[in-house]
């Protein structure tokens, strides 16, 4: 335990959840703990997120480095369900601006009352950063981290999987596109090695799939059809036009043809293949819309199962000590 | 009712308020359910606005597509007094920047566990777009969509008149000012014509009160003595400045010698007249400062009713089913 | 009683704080008033702030006419700390950049069911305007104005220095700096006079620390370690970089060879020295790293304290009628 603690700084010396910066290392049982807790918090038709007092006098800052309507919207709405304070920050016009350093920021809105942190940066590693530094009474979530980490939409991906599929040690999961530069990609994948999914492939162009992926465990496919042949799970990535430079860049129709997910290329999975995608979707660009809109896609739960997902993760911190 | 809820998509098949996007065919007793509830939330000295629990649990998503932190602000608060969760929504720099439609941004903003929306667009139709095609457990509340319609400011409009005057039946209503540019004439004239006002008036300069306005019942007046003789209630446009084109526009000087209201055009009206006005007021332009401040006055109360009316409009709709 | 409420807008006819404007003026009573109710909220180990319902209904407008996402939280949080409904306004993006007056914004304000403003204006003297023309049962506190006042900050300055040195009336107190631009500086002044400070001390070039500042009854040191002698308490300024003109400005280099401080500097401050700063601090260039984080710095307890000034301030406005 004290082993795992040292190796993981997310986890205290009892080997609990106190910050949650990357699906990389989390144990099995605190990713199920995780979708558990995600369930209790959805109502019967699964439409629904209950009100809850379990953060009820904690106060959640959503400290976003970068800019992202979405995700941070999320996290409000998460907060706000569990009853705690919720402070949005334009960390951009506040005083870091004035010079004060990312330090220096946190450690004075840790003095502020702040109870837990969720971070969006530019930068891969700076909420681990923020976690090694701030008061012990923080908890920081890694609201996604540069091309790094985004281990929320990684477990509701798992939430998302194991509620149509149930058991992961018998499936096979294409993940679709602009893999190198996405971060859901890489929890995706971390995620799905610990759950035992025995086949992950990326399935893209050369530019967007580079080959020592294999090193995670992953079956690398430039080749649609082989990427979707058999699959029970597909994971399309947006394709990021903005954080591509202009050689790698296929054009949208090119792109389209090649890799975008079509009825066609659909009917190569499991009849009861699910599609996933984490959005903004490109209609027209990665998914055609008879896909995006078809009875395979489960892209708005998705959605759903991202809010609870949220809570679970903010209640679990919650409730443990640093 | 099947008919009346086909041609008004505002209206569940028991001819139930489901949506509210326009007062253009509110039925009159819908609107004077809006009045009645409102007055049960002001306090005997219609200062205060109690906080009432109807909403707990409720997410209310204010959508702004156009920036109006004045009208925004109406709306959180009034969401706030009936206990809901608020999100505000800068949609200019979210994820519809990145190319998602709008259709798609409102469905996965309905995901998320969304009870309410909240609408202001600069485009005339939007909201009735989203509420065709949000999921069927949101409801939408138009707050203001190009030049076709305000609502909450239309029914705000008619609870100050109700309060102030009692009976529609008997009163002659004149709208003063840049009509053609405005939302709120259009909202009030609907409901003026619903609530059975005989007489309503459009006052104006021929650039800014088109003759087909006739079309709508309504005495067009290019004569600001013949607008004001004998109304009852004067109910005075702010000068649109950034929505009217170079040659149109009047310069301020003229426009307030012409239809500017002074205490001598307002002593042609009935004496105990009310001035209205849906802020915020251009002074020395269409009003002078002592009618905006004067006796006659009630535009600082329009702005307390209009909590109230905001808060009786939500809690009708979460009430009612689609 | 009724001369001293005629000479200070901020008491009503009994003596009791109904605005917070400036740290002068203020009776000693009612400034030990608000510490003694500050120390209520703060739990034994000072670093929870606890949830308190003396708020629940009422509304909390933060009115920042000029940007201050750090000043802007620390109010959200106070105030939701209370339990109040939060409302932030970005004025510069508001009515008032369609010509509205400030009046008419803050009657509208007013009007909305607004209980209390929390206002940030760069012209010295707006906050007392607003106080002056809002509705009677409107309460306002000053977040800054200007070069004015920063009276929340001289009040949390005056709580960290009470908690750590008991007793006011044998200390010397040495603020140093910008204090030309500061209007912490000009709240702390005031509160020390009151609280009977004997010594009071002005530490800077003096393009920074003019001579006149002898008629607040301080003392001026244009030397550093005249300064720091003996000094119980030192109370460190930004250099406010932006608010200088070049040639007023040292470098930084030099400023920080003069002025900053370092160890051996506060080595000549008496032994159990305390070093406050209102932040953000500006490393290497006003305070030493080592000084900053080291065992005589209290700048992250007075972020707490911070919060539970303006509750108290908040708490005890709420309670008093204009």
């Amino acid at each position: 335990m004290t082993m795992l603690s040292k190796r993981n700084p997310q986890l205290n010396k009892h080997g609990e959840l106190v910050h949650l910066l990357s699906t990389e290392g989390l144990p099995r049982a605190v990713i199920h703990q995780i979708l558990d807790t995600a369930g209790t918090f959805l109502s019967v038709n699964d439409r629904e997120v209950k009100k809850v007092p379990l953060l009820r006098g904690k106060s959640v800052f959503n400290l976003f480095f970068e800019n992202s309507t979405r995700t941070r919207t999320t996290f409000e709405i998460a907060a706000k369900r569990l009853s705690a304070d919720v402070i949005n920050l334009d960390i951009a016009r506040s005083s870091t601006a004035k010079g004060e350093t990312l330090l220096d920021t946190v450690a004075n809105l840790s003095a502020m009352h702040a109870d837990m942190f969720v971070v969006r940066h530019s930068e891969s590693g700076a909420p681990y950063l923020i976690a090694q530094h701030c008061a012990p009474h923080v908890h920081v979530v890694n609201a996604g981290d540069g091309r790094h980490a985004h281990p929320t939409q990684g477990l509701l991906d798992m939430y998302t999987i194991r509620h149509y599929k149930k058991d992961f040690t018998q499936l096979t999961v294409a993940i679709v596109g602009d893999i190198v530069h996405s971060r859901v990609a890489r929890s995706d994948i971390h995620a799905l090695n610990i759950l035992g999914v025995p086949e992950i492939r990326a399935v893209g162009p050369k530019t967007l799939v580079p080959g020592d992926l294999k090193d995670m465990g992953v079956r690398v496919c430039h080749d649609m059809a082989e990427g979707m042949r058999d699959a029970d799970v597909i994971i399309m990535l947006r394709l990021q036009n903005e954080r591509m430079s202009g050689a790698m860049l296929p054009s949208a129709g090119e792109y389209f043809k090649s890799f975008g997910l079509t009825p066609e290329k659909l009917a190569l999975a499991k009849p009861d293949a699910i599609v996933m995608h984490p959005g903004p979707i490109n209609r027209g660009v990665e998914i055609s819309s008879s896909v995006a809109d078809g009875q395979h896609s489960v892209i708005l739960p998705q959605v759903t199962f991202g809010i609870a997902v949220r809570m679970a993760v903010m209640s679990i911190l919650a409730g443990n000590e640093a």
